[in-house]
């Protein structure tokens, strides 16, 4: 033996975690040995919680506490747009930049014939059933800029046009503060077919 | 708010390791979402048990489950050599070696004046207790080479010499695997001054 158990134990639960090897983890398990007892009880509660009193919201898929979650329950939010996004941290990535104040749509994963996932094995039904609400006037497609996510952008825009709500793609183009040099073909490509007027 | 509460709070648990900064720690977070309650469950009690039922051996200072430690208690191990280390982390790597088959003593620290660290701060008093006892031959000097580890190191051999008791200090010089045109000055001088008759 070259930990005591508990100390054995704690490293292996910190290595179950991404990015953390057995050095990290031992390191991670000394410090919270040094660390104050409420200290350690509030992570230790912290973790059981998030596990435990989370799950997804049943009208838009994103993760909360509260069902419907914080956003669909909030009235100041503009219930005629609603944003379609892949995952639970693109919401939160969309909703630091606190300009967007239309609803999401958290869709868990993109279309994928090649791994066998099609648009019934993500949460596409529940969004068609969302836009047969009259209120639904613009679908913004913000899946990622890649080939799964250009193609359940696509299937989605083709199911919905036809009852006449609008659908819009997020714009893809150079990123804010990137260099022009180092940009890759297909970005330059799509920044140039995306110009605008000044 | 931009993260339901339980898991903003865990992002704030994991904050307070070293090394983990806001986007790890939202990674670790949602990692800790998609596992199986169990893991976490586990993770948890971890955790707890970790702060709470490890305490330092009474004899030797090294970090234990039980009283005296493993080690201590260890009938096979020769208590006639010690050997003294600055921490209990140290312990574990000489143990991984599997080679050193005497007692420990855990310092806790070096004797370091500029921060106000005397004998009196560390563990050095019940080191002098315990050579008290006469089946002790050898003490090995285990702290750091750096200059806190050397002072601590000279200090307690001037100590315990006067007492009969062979005191050693642990080799410096090149570490194996290393290279020799990247050795600084000082660790170059010493593996020199260390040199041996093949």
């Amino acid at each position: 033996m070259h930990y005591p158990e508990p100390v054995s134990k704690l490293i292996d639960s910190f290595m179950k975690l991404p990015g953390i090897g057995p050095k990290t983890a031992a390191r991670l398990a000394f410090f919270v040995l040094s660390m104050k007892e409420d200290t350690v009880l509030e992570f230790a509660k912290a973790l059981v919680d998030a596990k435990r009193n989370l799950s997804y919201c049943s009208i838009c898929g994103h993760i909360t506490d509260i069902d419907p979650c914080h956003i669909c329950q909030d009235k100041q939010r503009d219930d005629t747009i609603i944003c379609v996004v892949q995952d639970t941290k693109d919401v939160i990535a969309l909703e630091k930049m606190r300009d967007y104040r239309g609803l999401y749509h958290v869709l868990h994963g993109a279309i994928s014939p090649m791994d066998g996932i099609g648009p019934e094995d993500i949460n596409v039904p529940p969004l068609l059933k969302r836009l047969q609400d009259e209120r639904v006037q613009e679908l913004i497609l913000a899946t990622n800029p890649t080939i799964e996510g250009e193609a359940t952008a696509m299937y989605i825009s083709r199911l919905v046009k036809p009852s006449g709500i609008r659908t819009t793609r997020i714009a893809h183009g150079l990123p804010v503060g990137g260099d022009l040099e180092y940009a890759d073909e297909v970005t330059l490509s799509k920044a140039l077919e995306g110009r605008r007027e000044l």
